[in-house]
Order: C-alpha cells, then structure tokens, then sequence
C-alpha cells in the first residue's frame, strides 16, 4: 500500500551541538504517522542560509508529499526557515497583513513596540496560509510547491504543538482519511534474538504491515513488539499477525508472557 | 576557521513515528561538539536498505570527515546498519574473528546458544576496527572510505554510549586537538526580540564564534545564551564577546539581570 509520505525537518544548531533534544521529532512523527502518513526521514540541519538552501533542493528532488520543517521561525538574525525556503523555491516572502496583526497583538498585549526584527515574522510566501500561534509572537504557515505541501511550525515546542494540534492535524486529516490501527504489546521471558527468526517471518507473511521489536527501555525489562497497517483491511489483518504471534509464543517459549499495553 | 565536520546517522523507524525521542544525537552531538568538530547535520532515516543506501550516497557526496551511525547492529532481521554501508561503498562484510569471540563469550555467559541470527553481528566492513560492547551483544566498529572516517554504533542508548566513552571520543581526540570553549548565561527581564538586533552585532563582529540566544525551556524564564568557539584564540574572543555583551545590557536593559550557567 503506498501511504501519503511526508520528511520532517528541524532547524537549529541546538539540536546539533547537544543543548536540545529533539522532541518536536518525536510529537509530529507520533502524530502523522497515527494519520496514515509514512515519515521518510527526519533532519536536522544548522541555522546557515546556504547550507540550508542546499539541504532543501536536495529534499524537494525526494518530492515528499508533505514537508513539515519547525524552528528558525523567530526574530532573532538565526532565525532564517521563511527566508530559505524562499530561496529554494523562489517564491517571494511579502508582508501578510494577518500575521502582522497578530504579531502587532500580541507585543501590544505585553506594551512591547513593534520593531523591525518582528515585522521581519510577518514575511510569509506570496499565497500562503496563516496559522495563527496561540502561545507565542511567530505565526505558522502553510504553502504548495510542486505537489509538495509544507508547513512551516516555530521550534519552541509549546508553540509548535499547539499550531500542530489547532492547524496542521485538521488540514493533513482533510487530505487523507486512511488511518494507522496499531496494537503494540511486551513480551518477557525470551531474548530478542531469540525472536528475530519468528518476526522475519511474519514479516514475509504481512507485508504491508510495520512489525518491529525492540528492547523495553522504560523498565529495562522484555521486549516490546509493535504491529500496524493503515487502511481499512489492516484491523484484521493486525489482529491476524498477533494471532499468529501469540501461538509461536507459546509453542517456543514455554516460558514468555505476554503483556498488552495500551494503543 | 574550519572545523572538522561531522553528520549523525541515527538508523530506526521507532525514531520516525514517535516511539522514540532522539537522545543518541543530543549525546554525540554535544560530546563532538565539545572536541571542535562542527555537526553539519542529524539525520533520522528508516530501516529500509534501499532508501537507506540511497541517503549514505547522498551523504558520502557531501564529504563530511567523520560520520557516525548509530541503530541497527542488532540480530534482528531489521538491523541493516552494516549491511547498508556495506552496499553504499561497495566494501565487503567478513566475519571479523575478534567481533564473533565478543559475541560468543557474551551468549556463553547467558547460557544462550550462538544462532546464525546473532552470527550475523559479528560480519563487519574488510579491515574494520572492532569496538567491544560492555554493555550488549554487538559490537561498534570503525572504518575509513574516501578519506571519510565512519564510527559504526549500536542504537540502546546505554550501548552507543559506552562505545563513545571507551572508543570513539578517544579516537576522535588523537585526530582533533582543537577544543571547544564555551560560556553560558541566562538573562532575566528582557525580550528575546530585544536582544536580537545586539546579539546580530555581536555575531557580527566575532565570526568565528557560535552565539545564539534561545528561550529558557525548563524553567520558562528569560533568555539562554551561548558563546563559544575552537582553538587557542577562542577563549580570549569569547570573553572579550561576553564583556560587550554585558555592557550593552547595563546600558539598554536597566532592568535586566544576568546569571551565568555553568560551563
């Protein structure tokens, strides 16, 4: 089944040096992957135009379906995300009067004055869309370029999540209705490579589903399995996989249990 | 000054659809920072040998000097990490004696026999430096192609991290004598949009060194700087840098207060 795909891209040398943890990842990959959208990579990439340029003409040769790049979105000089994907597309950024509004309201609300470095956050691609940011002074935005859709999200991750949860989610729901059905659940008592053989068969067996284990990190103990599809036959077929799962368990490891956690 | 550059290769679909926050890269990046080495890029790609063999040719284009990786040298049937790099530049995997007597002793030890699954780990890139895994069952390892250096790690956190303290910072100190000097500091009672257009300034007038400003996550009060840079001269251009910065505090923030964070 070939899903909608979508890279999701993070700026900042933050998130390069080791001061940051990317956790904006991990928010927007959980949930566009929940809507039915493969996630073909995650990049980091550092605040310098033309590095940057050069990573987004690399990335738009993929033709993602949809691109979803946060951070660089600010006032301060590093904040370059609108002026390079300007520059990589050759879409001119022009002053929108909604996002200046809402920029103009929000520095009026805190008796800030409207300086030039805060204008430059109302420059938006001619023709996008605003979304408005309930939580701080950067508006979100949303642009086509060649088939490709790209949202453009601030990094400050409380920021970034309520332009995810208020406008991107809705906009990727409209767009596609197949969503994932995933079942996840732990096994203790055998070895992950004791495993592997019984998965890779499954595997041959399901192949549009995702089936992959990995270590319990959280309480260092057993081994997690994840089984979803997206679609309308990947209910059963996720519940066929386990079926089959469960009976392996309990032929070759007398031992094991099974403990389901939750969706 | 040019840095030895660097990318982050983290191989794993659970870091794509949000199963997984990226700490590996937070730890690598700020550990190589800290030798003088410049992360260009972090990427995040899926276990899928094409696409992943397709990223490492575009990677290896690029030429950064040292490339590190990390997930996917389980017994798995989805850790491909080495069979990816051995595709991508053609160098042919052996059974390297030193990684399979690692993997013997460690099953051994378990009672756990050594299936072709777990023999699997110990197949490694012609004339690889093996590292040895305290922690888990497969070995890190290290090779050059085209005058790139690539360090090849497991993905459990604890694992890669045993491998960089005990192998691959050393390595990287013998080849790298340039380190990092940093400073930073946390400002109260002023914008960060305030400070943009002093700090464009300062960036300015000191090229060479990294200076950003980012809001405080964790206490979610004023504004984090950073100061840095490599080499002897940085450390007398990082303070002279921060002794301006300060005085145009005290003359354009009179209320402003700043408390420095430990190095």
């Amino acid at each position: 089944m070939d899903l909608p795909t979508a890279e999701i891209v993070c700026l900042g040398n933050e998130l390069l040096i080791g001061v940051t943890t990317n956790t904006n990842a991990t928010f927007i990959g959980e949930k566009i992957t929940r809507l039915g959208i493969e996630v073909r990579r995650v990049t980091c990439i550092r605040d310098d135009l033309e590095l940057a340029v050069e990573f987004f003409l690399e990335l738009f040769e993929r033709k993602p379906d949809i691109i979803i790049v946060s951070g660089g979105l600010g006032p301060t000089y590093d904040d370059i995300q609108l002026e390079v994907l300007s520059k990589a597309t050759s879409i001119e950024l022009v002053k929108n009067s909604k996002a200046l509004k809402q920029i103009k309201d929000f520095y009026e609300l805190r008796n800030l004055s409207l300086t030039e470095d805060r204008v430059k956050m109302a420059y938006l691609p001619v023709e996008a869309i605003v979304f408005d940011n309930d939580v701080g002074s950067a508006p979100g935005c949303y642009f086509k370029y060649k088939e490709m859709s790209i949202y453009c999200l601030p990094g400050v991750p409380t920021e970034m999540k309520d332009i995810m949860n208020r406008h991107v989610i809705p906009k990727l729901k409209e767009l596609n209705r197949s969503e994932l059905f995933e079942k996840k659940f732990q096994i203790f008592g055998c070895a992950e490579s004791q495993l592997a053989p019984f998965i890779k068969e499954l595997k041959g067996e399901f192949e549009d589903l995702y089936i992959k284990s990995h270590p319990a990190y959280k309480d260092k103990q057993g081994i997690v399995i994840h089984i979803s599809g997206v679609g309308d036959i990947a209910k059963t077929q996720v519940k066929t996989a386990i079926k089959k799962l469960r009976e392996c368990f309990e032929n070759n490891f007398t031992e094991a249990r099974v403990m389901d956690l939750e969706e």
